[in-house]
């Protein structure tokens, strides 16, 4: 049996952390994953507030003391003053991939115009995937279906865990031969 | 009633600034904002030449002296060494904005091929949200109807004034709840 | 009659520079270009390893010292640790050109959804526009098919030649006034 692959869900919100609100981003990129993947995993769920030396911190962490392959970001994406999820990732991570967010953009903007206000990025950070969601629920399962059959062969390439999904529910997309 | 809004219509043209060329650019901003916005609001007109200094303290003039909530500029996003617009804005802006370039070379895209040699970009530098756009008045209302949607409540959020649109012209899209 | 264009093709695979790999991304472009510019034209191909400062040097070399007004790379734009070309073409770039890398994820994601995997990225450095292509013959085609009408107007635009196109094949698009 191959060993678990861990995925870190780092929930990014002033008023989760200081627990004057319910994190709600967290569990449902919890529930996303429990629904689509198939192979072994363990999530390493963290909460921080929006100071972007902390969100650096907390990737930094979960790519390298918990041996993360994927780190799912929720929260943090928007123009405020308050958003830096982006820009931590953009500071800690070796390679960005700016495809994710195009895309995550993209689907988004078929519900709602105010999508382009969503600065979401994802990067590559050693063995780790880094992919920032925006924080509502709704939207995190619209944006990890637009990406999440891209997300295996992604890891593969980056020397991580073999992730297997449940295929009546997303399709992970490898090529025959590379 | 509410105090009105500070709007910075930049030009960036060198033939236009030094009088050689009527600016047509600028102008199409002011028309189509007049045509767009029902709440009050102020035009705060520049023209300079593409010198990447010179378009910097622009922006930070209209951003800080101005005190803008909007600055849109028109010129300077193509690929020509005297394009620099974008370069300037991304050295004044704490954040960048990727999903409103994205959308407009999108929907310009549907016009003409060369879109994608479009360089526009948008981003927030304290209360001002920044919008790039490109010189051709045709152009300038492509863009502005595919991005505008989103621009009074990506104001709200960054702390500006409320703007108000007229809906049988472009709906400004704002969540029920945050 | 006008001078020929010089166009630079760089090929970043480190086991095609070792030899151990029969090179099929260079000779894709070269037959690409073939098939769709009618004005004269002299390909300069150059096979290098994964290693950030080499691609580097032949970018410089084929920009300057070879006179590329268009310099097509080849490989090494996925997430895998040794792609690098993305970043080695921005440490060397001017200007940088988005709308490319945009059109092309869009086009190759009609096909595989692991297009959002693809960093490639274009811009300009002085005379010449560098466009990223991946390594899979293939996927050279449809990507230039897509961002190949903008080019000759481009290189217009940056003070290279004026290229011609096979109008059966590939039409580039040349505003009527600028």
């Amino acid at each position: 049996m191959s060993t678990p692959a861990y995925i870190g869900i780092l929930t990014v919100s002033d008023r989760a952390s200081r627990g004057e609100y319910e994190d709600r981003g967290g569990p449902a990129v919890r529930d996303y994953l429990t629904e689509v993947l198939c192979s072994e995993w363990i999530a390493k769920p963290i909460i921080i507030g929006d100071e972007q030396p902390e969100i650096e911190a907390a990737i930094k962490q979960l790519a390298h003391d918990e041996d993360c392959c994927l780190i799912v970001t929720t929260g943090g994406t928007g123009p405020a003053a308050r958003d830096v999820t982006p820009e931590a990732t953009e500071a800690v991570c070796e390679k960005m991939m700016p495809g994710f967010g195009e895309l995550m953009r993209k689907v988004s903007l078929e519900k709602v115009p105010t999508a382009i206000l969503s600065r979401q990025t994802a990067g590559i950070r050693g063995n780790s995937l880094i992919v920032n969601l925006p924080g509502q629920p709704k939207a995190i399962a619209e944006c990890l279906d637009a990406v999440f059959p891209a997300i295996p062969y992604c890891i593969d390439l980056i020397g991580g865990p073999f992730l297997e999904t449940n295929e009546d529910r997303i399709v992970a997309f490898r090529p025959k031969k590379k």
